[in-house]
């Protein structure tokens, strides 16, 4: 087995990119190809794979995402995942930044998500709206958090802490939440920064404690303005979300709709042979 | 900056291969290079990086492996990296392993190694002697452990004991060692299993805990040999060093010298931008 990749992320939330333009991939990525892949010794290493489909989709969309997490499991959406598919379609001349007054639109499992190329050389991706709603208990090293749940196509558990340091070490296993999500749940920690940008840590489900989580910065920021606000998903704003890997912005419009803004990186490519 | 690279590993201990035969890779080496290289989210990923240098070397030597660990700092040698370096000239069609009846030199800045290609794959390398000889305390998690002092080509400390997993978390800082290495010690603990098989657990200096170390290897089968000899250096024995990585043979010959064994496999290679 062998596949052309390539290596990218987004504020160190690393991937491996598979271009699939004639399919052929998508028959030999099984999970465990998917986990060969991403392992970081034996492997290219990644926090995920995204597997660029082409054909005709929903919403006029001629890209499709195709996004798993390192363990091979699949997951609906990934917002750092999407800046850094984006700048592959444009660095491999599948599509245009200049002239893009219209955003392009990329299908997700989670539907389709509108990307624009900002003049700063960033990435924008409408993320569509968030939903705030109903609290979680998160246990970690013998503390409990109650934290927010929010749903950016992928299930959230917020908690707001004094500071970052005091959660402790992020391992796999000291984890507890309520029974409400019964697939699991990204859980953001979140310390508000004087002069109002949020620094964030993360630990995404199947994967572990990462650098960053595109949807997690989203979902920080909607439960951030709601609380702002004093109600439900409220608020017309832009927040700085200084996650460890970097920074990313993050604004509510005034449609609701969350924009995730940050950097997109490609760094090699090659072959990888299983 | 751009390298052609090739991922690579051994029992687990992985490196960025980088041809550089017209040597133009050379000046751009700075430790800020290797360093991105080696990032694991940022680059390729890597516990080093073995420069591919052609010329005429002591000992009759075509190839010599620059080795550089990931922070950029420079080494001696690397045993699991000379059998992926081998490994890679050999994919490369830059040597024959058919009808290799005389060992292959490379010049390392340890001086020259004898690589052999073994009938079941596997690459042997001749170490050279190995000097068993004093002791250290190494102080790991408020436990303290007496430590036989072996140089292979770089100094290691090899702790035996009851149980791998007594020794707990192998962390950046929590190392102390005496003041008979100024340039610092790799560590080895080592547990003996039935059937004379060792297991070994590794923290390289520069790196922190890997999943397999070469020169940790043999300078485990060294100390190993020499208590069982009941006198340094003593013992023509073959040893199986179980590391997190796999398993990897170890023989003292009767000259003394100590030949390293093991696998080595190439998963990618593509280009690097920096």
């Amino acid at each position: 087995m062998s596949f052309p990749f390539v290596k990218g992320h987004g504020t160190g939330n690393d991937f491996v990119v598979l271009p699939d333009l004639d399919g052929s991939v998508h028959g030999e990525l099984q999970p465990s190809v998917v986990a060969a892949l991403c392992d970081r010794r034996r492997g290219i290493g990644g926090d995920g794979v995204l597997r660029v489909v082409r054909g005709r989709f929903d919403g006029g969309a001629e890209w499709f995402m195709d996004y798993r997490n390192a363990d091979g499991s699949t997951s609906q959406m990934c917002g750092n995942g999407v800046r850094v598919f984006v700048r592959y379609l444009l660095e491999a001349g599948l599509v245009e930044a200049a002239g893009a007054a219209v955003p392009l639109p990329i299908g997700t499992a989670d539907g389709v998500k509108l990307v624009s190329f900002c003049d700063d050389g960033e990435i924008s991706v409408d993320m569509g709206p968030a939903s705030v709603g109903g609290s979680t208990v998160v246990s970690v090293n013998g503390q409990r958090y109650e934290a927010v749940n929010v749903d950016v196509g992928n299930p959230h558990a917020v908690a707001f802490v004094d500071d970052l340091a005091e959660v402790g070490e992020l391992a796999a296993s000291p984890y507890f939440c309520g029974v409400e999500f019964a697939d699991g749940v990204n859980i953001e920690f979140v310390q508000r920064l004087e002069g109002g940008a949020l620094a964030m840590r993360v630990f995404e489900r199947g994967v572990g404690e990462t650098e960053s989580c595109g949807t997690g910065a989203c979902a920080v920021v909607a439960a951030a303005a709601a609380a702002a606000a004093g109600h439900e998903g409220a608020g017309h704003s832009t927040y700085t979300v200084r996650v460890r890997g970097g920074d990313l912005t993050v604004t509510i419009a005034a449609d609701g709709h969350v924009h995730l803004k940050g950097p997109a990186v490609l760094v090699a490519e090659g072959n990888w042979r299983g």
